[in-house]
């Protein structure tokens, strides 16, 4: 089966193209879709040593031009200098890129950001697909247009708006990710639901155990409801002036005690899992919500092996880091609580005793 | 005096303030206009020890929370690592940048296109406004939105269309150009006149003298006419589909000239000049217009000692570097040439001799 998702953006509209086995098809679409005849693909080292030379084959078979360049695979080489190295191979590319050439992202959440950025910015923007290889790319990276590197004060400091011309999401690449790369995803997947879908909530539930297994059509499903709903959310907030802020739910809390570790000692997706733990546990204190509600949104993070009670944080610290947060977008602090499943809003009222008694509660 | 000219890019349009001493308004203009509260001026070393102290002064005066930072001056540091360390100086500030921080690009085109590339790119972009100080910036540069920086293969290789929220000319800054540099500007005022308007091919002509003393009330005039040309000709066409085209007039063989001696051996605005001469002589050769009309060009090139004639050329060389541009652009050798003075259409049946004829002619 596989799932065409539409995202809405005027001018700048594109297509999410999910299915088992869609790189093989890359090509063809670029060809005929985009009228593509010259191409580069963008990896990070691993990726291209997986996917690499099938997607240069499909690419060449459908008689585009190609070349693929990469970067060195790591969270570490998201930055200026990764850029640097790509720009010295994309303008060696023979014959020359042009103003027509169509960059081809293809790996996860990183290669997506640097590539994006690196088509933003060569010539002063070329077309770009994505082919995520992760499920947290399929969710979240694929939508939005958000591309960028980090720099040592921050993450994703310098960067651009860019939307690709459309993605193709492949989930048989799906089946090389490890459990908590997996996590990664599914933590974004429980966050939509809980934001915009209950029922996307209760199919996470009841099919936990095809999705641990990546069954072929229960992610294609899956990964069409998040793709829809995260479109919905971009289309109606291009530039992230309103509505676009409810995805940063578990973001708030979650971000505090990954920037405490550096981002190093916890993956992302656990970081958001206790995050949106700590939200709904504010969101039942302040009579938002139901306990039971906030169970079940414990329990469906349980089925997928996310955390949601650790040890060893500081209530203090995270207030700190959440108030530094806060300078650097130069505002309140605001978290984005449910008041019912599927449905959230942005409180700015967040006092340092709601915080701590948050971080106490994911640590009882 | 002062003139105040609409560049009109619908919800990027912008104002371009002209007038002498404008610089020490500049913060009162950001802060009432814009409701600026925070600015980082981007200067070159060179700049900032001139102006950069009087600019920091307007926007403190005006109450503006503002920071200062710069790259070594030099053509040769237009490039990513440039960018790379203003990012470090741009992040580092206190309190930080955040999305409501003003960067004002100040300085020569140099220092625009990479002060532009930063805001482009800085929290995937912030808002900036440009001080241009050489007539080439005040007429060129400042309309556009083109920001850029070069790579090894070649030049503004790196870049993102990123529009200003306004532009502030200060004449008086003028006066400290050298000959040169104000040829560079002149270039681009005679080309704008040839495939715009005949009237301003006059004002040249008639006001020359007063031009080269910088007198503040014609520069005000002349740079406010160059600057409603070049926005009219952009407001056609942002995104350089069609019409932004006419701009290469001079460009085409001014290029292979300049590409030629690695863009040190002449200045930009001496081979923009030789480019329009072969140009013109070209036009004549097809018969679009007449040797009086090219002659009228070349005097009112001669009045700013911008040379239309030269020497050590080899049309085989220059012939070769168009065939390269070419390829770099994905397309065809084109020219812009006048079919009457003030009116230009681009011609994409070039031949060898054609460009052999307009060598020899501007070496004749």
């Amino acid at each position: 089966m596989e799932r065409t998702i539409a995202v809405e953006l005027g001018e700048r509209s594109y297509e999410v193209h999910i299915a088992p086995g869609s790189l093989a098809g890359v090509g063809t679409a670029l060809a005929e879709l985009h009228g593509v005849t010259a191409a580069v693909i963008v990896a990070d080292s691993t990726v291209a040593s997986i996917y690499g030379a099938p997607l240069l084959d499909s690419l060449r078979t459908a008689g585009i031009e190609a070349a693929s360049i990469q970067f060195p695979a790591g969270e570490q080489n998201k930055n200026l200098a990764t850029c640097g190295g790509l720009f010295d191979e994309l303008f060696a590319v023979e014959p020359p890129v042009d103003r027509d050439t169509m960059v081809v992202a293809l790996g996860g959440g990183v290669a997506g950001d640097v590539a994006g950025f690196v088509a933003a910015t060569a010539l002063r923007g070329l077309r770009w697909v994505q082919c995520p290889t992760t499920l947290l790319a399929d969710v979240d990276a694929s939508v939005g247009g958000k591309t960028a590197v980090d720099h040592p004060k921050g993450k994703n400091l310098i960067g651009a708006f860019h939307q690709p011309r459309g993605v193709f999401v492949d989930v048989d690449t799906l089946r090389t990710l490890g459990r908590a790369e997996l996590g990664n995803g599914l933590a974004e997947c429980v966050k939509h639901a809980v934001i915009r879908d209950v029922v996307l909530l209760e199919f996470l539930e009841d099919h936990a155990r095809e999705v641990l297994a990546c069954d072929a059509d229960v992610m294609v499903d899956l990964i069409a409801r998040n793709v829809e709903i995260k479109a919905s959310v971009v289309s109606a907030d291009e530039r992230e002036a309103g509505e676009r802020a409810h995805l940063n739910f578990g973001h708030t809390i979650g971000h505090a005690i990954e920037a405490r570790g550096g981002y190093r000692a916890i993956a992302h997706g656990q970081a958001v899992s206790l995050g949106m733990a700590a939200a709904c546990r504010m969101a039942v204190r302040r009579g938002l919500i139901e306990a039971d509600a906030a169970g079940e949104v414990e329990h469906v993070l349980g089925l997928f092996d996310l955390p949601v009670r650790t040890e060893g944080l500081d209530a203090d610290e995270v207030w700190q880091i959440m108030q530094h947060d806060k300078k650097a977008r130069g505002g309140q602090v605001r978290m984005v609580l449910p008041v019912v499943l599927g449905q959230v809003t942005v409180f700015d009222d967040i006092t340092q005793e709601m915080v701590a008694d948050a971080v106490a509660y994911i640590q009882s």
